[in-house]
């Protein structure tokens, strides 16, 4: 049974491969000699090629932003809320490249993906990356796609540390660089958070070392516990509380191990559906990502230092109740740019939904980003 | 080779255990026939009786809340830095018991003790209990031990919960309730923490539905996974950021799974030891016990309703940095408490070390609890 799709929507997308057969370095000191990239447009590149928008995704997105993947296709790409004809990407006037990053699971070459060397999925030989790579991947993209500056580069949290490492690594590339919700690095308490998902991953008997491929199996429960762990660093209390409270799923206490508050059914549900859909292995490296960004590393902790060869202009937008990559972590950014006489636009949202927020539309932050990329355009000519 | 002893501990302490043989009715409507319940005692009950001070525990502690278990035990009990001769709970003057809770795995009759019924260890066989239950198995003690009425029922956490169901069950029978980094009931957030650390125990394969000791195993992914998550919400942020910040521990990035960064170490070490010497399925029921407080869910609520039959006075006691169970969460209390007009103090202690703050010697904490008691004593006479 088809529906229709909504006027606003980018409508029924396809996403795009591209083979790379140009070795890359990687910062670990391996190497990549070939891979793919998945990836999806929406809007056209307009003849003066300056209305591009590069979309980053975040922990365990994909290139899948907006729209959908056919008629009966009932669930949007992640961020078709911001993304599409009149919202506040908006495709009537802007060329949107969406890619899954090096290491995913959705089409772009990962752990999961055959070794062309082996004739057998990568497994636990497929080489840890950086934020810094992924960068240097998205920068060929843009070569294929022609784009030699995107008007900005977007994203929320770890989407957000990729824009700023393109405003780092590439500052002539990108005209604006919008960071939401994210950090110029994980504190203890996040990494600490990292561990605990990937350690129940690890120590599942199913995970093999990695090869889990050649057992015909999975690290179900290990990927599992910390998809259910990743759920609550994603939400406020406040938005637990709103959405679950200390609400029975019976009305009453049953006494055992079974479903017993809203909130584990919430759970049990988050977990048992993410394991349908993604790599553990993809999931692994990607708490690496998170955990290797910093930066700032290599001026010794000064974040304005390594952002002194910086052009781009700046959103960067936080959101109140987000306790993962606190309003205090954006306004750290905040001033590292301002320490270098940048242009800087900031919006602190009132919100509770908690770190997710960022992919909820609320409308003050649904327009200060429609309302920083209008100028964008504007200025762009 | 033996040390000496400090002069300010209670020096080397002996547990004792009592066995019940009249059943207990549990709030599952399940009950007991027999039980165990261990417990140790420091200082000397005078004769009037009226210096008594019942130390309830937390999750994982036990009834070793002070002193050591023999000339050579490096360690002391987890509560021996408020526990002592002339430390806040003097037992130069006051006669402390501390004892393990039904459910638990130190000695009181739980999960791992024999089921007379069977001759087998309990395992999912034992009944899951409540603050309810423990308090009722308390005031048993306190009748053995002729305590007829406490100086004080103390507790942190866990342990502070069990002090204000005493003032609610028992109100004659006890002068003061010491409830410190306590709330009245578990958040949402709070259950899903429970929840996530359950599920890493009941989906381990050695867990075999709770009969692990007959597979001479023990769920040793599921429970590390569980305490190192327990220990990410034990500290703050900043008390992580302080101990360990992004420290790696061989000055490197190695692009692998192994340790890199201090945290990760100290979490995985945390997780080892714990699954040497507590058992799953105590801790399994104790996170239940958690989750199902709530005293004012028969008021519908109102917490301050519960609490109308109450006649001690209240020492509640927050910390800044707790966002396990943030000051806000004792403030409840205190509203409560002073709608029914009773006497409270109320200290909310400028702490860094997050949840685990009650645990630790900060001076204006045992301050607080060093005045509250030596008022009570004086008020006893």
């Amino acid at each position: 049974m088809s529906r229709s799709i909504p006027a606003d929507s980018v409508g029924v997308t396809e996403p795009y491969t591209l083979h790379f057969d140009h070795a890359i370095n990687l910062s670990s000191g391996g190497a990549l000699a070939e891979y793919d990239l998945i990836y999806e447009c929406y809007g056209e590149l307009n003849p003066q090629k300056n209305n591009a928008v590069l979309i980053c995704h975040a922990l365990s997105s994909d290139h899948h932003a907006a729209g959908f993947h056919g008629l009966n296709d009932t669930k949007p790409g992640w961020w078709d809320n911001m993304i599409g004809p009149g919202k506040p990407v908006d495709t009537n006037r802007l060329f949107v490249v969406s890619c899954n990053n090096l290491g995913g699971c959705s089409g772009s070459t990962g752990p999961s993906s055959i070794n062309p060397t082996s004739g057998e999925p990568y497994g636990p030989d497929f080489p840890l990356v950086t934020v810094r790579d992924w960068v240097e991947s998205q920068a060929r993209l843009a070569d294929a796609l022609s784009v030699q500056q995107w008007l900005a580069v977007m994203g929320g949290s770890l989407g957000g540390m990729q824009a700023l490492q393109w405003a780092i690594d590439y500052p002539d590339r990108l005209r604006h660089c919008i960071a939401i919700a994210a950090a110029s690095k994980l504190t203890a308490q996040n990494i600490a958070f990292s561990e605990v998902a990937r350690q129940a991953i690890l120590t599942d008997p199913d995970f093999h070392g990695g090869r889990y491929y050649d057992h015909n199996t999975i690290p179900r429960r290990g990927l599992r516990i910390a998809r259910m762990l990743g759920h609550i660093t994603y939400l406020s209390d406040d938005a637990m509380a709103k959405k679950f409270g200390r609400q029975l799923r019976e009305g009453k206490i049953n006494f055992n191990y079974g479903v017993e508050f809203e909130v584990e059914s919430y759970l049990r549900h988050q977990g048992d559906s993410f394991v349908e859909r993604f790599d553990a292995n993809t999931y692994l490296l990607i708490t690496k990502v998170l955990d290797y960004f910093d930066p700032a590393e290599k001026t010794d902790g000064n974040l304005a230092a390594v952002l002194t060869g910086a052009v781009a202009d700046f959103l960067i937008v936080s959101f109140t109740s987000d306790w993962r990559f606190a309003s205090s972590r954006s306004r750290e950014i905040v001033k590292a740019l301002h320490e270098n006489s940048l242009n800087v636009s900031y919006a602190d949202v009132n919100s509770y939904q908690g770190h997710d927020s960022f992919l909820m539309p609320i409308p003050q932050y649904h327009n200060v980003v429609r309302a920083y990329l209008d100028q964008a355009l504007r200025n762009a000519g």
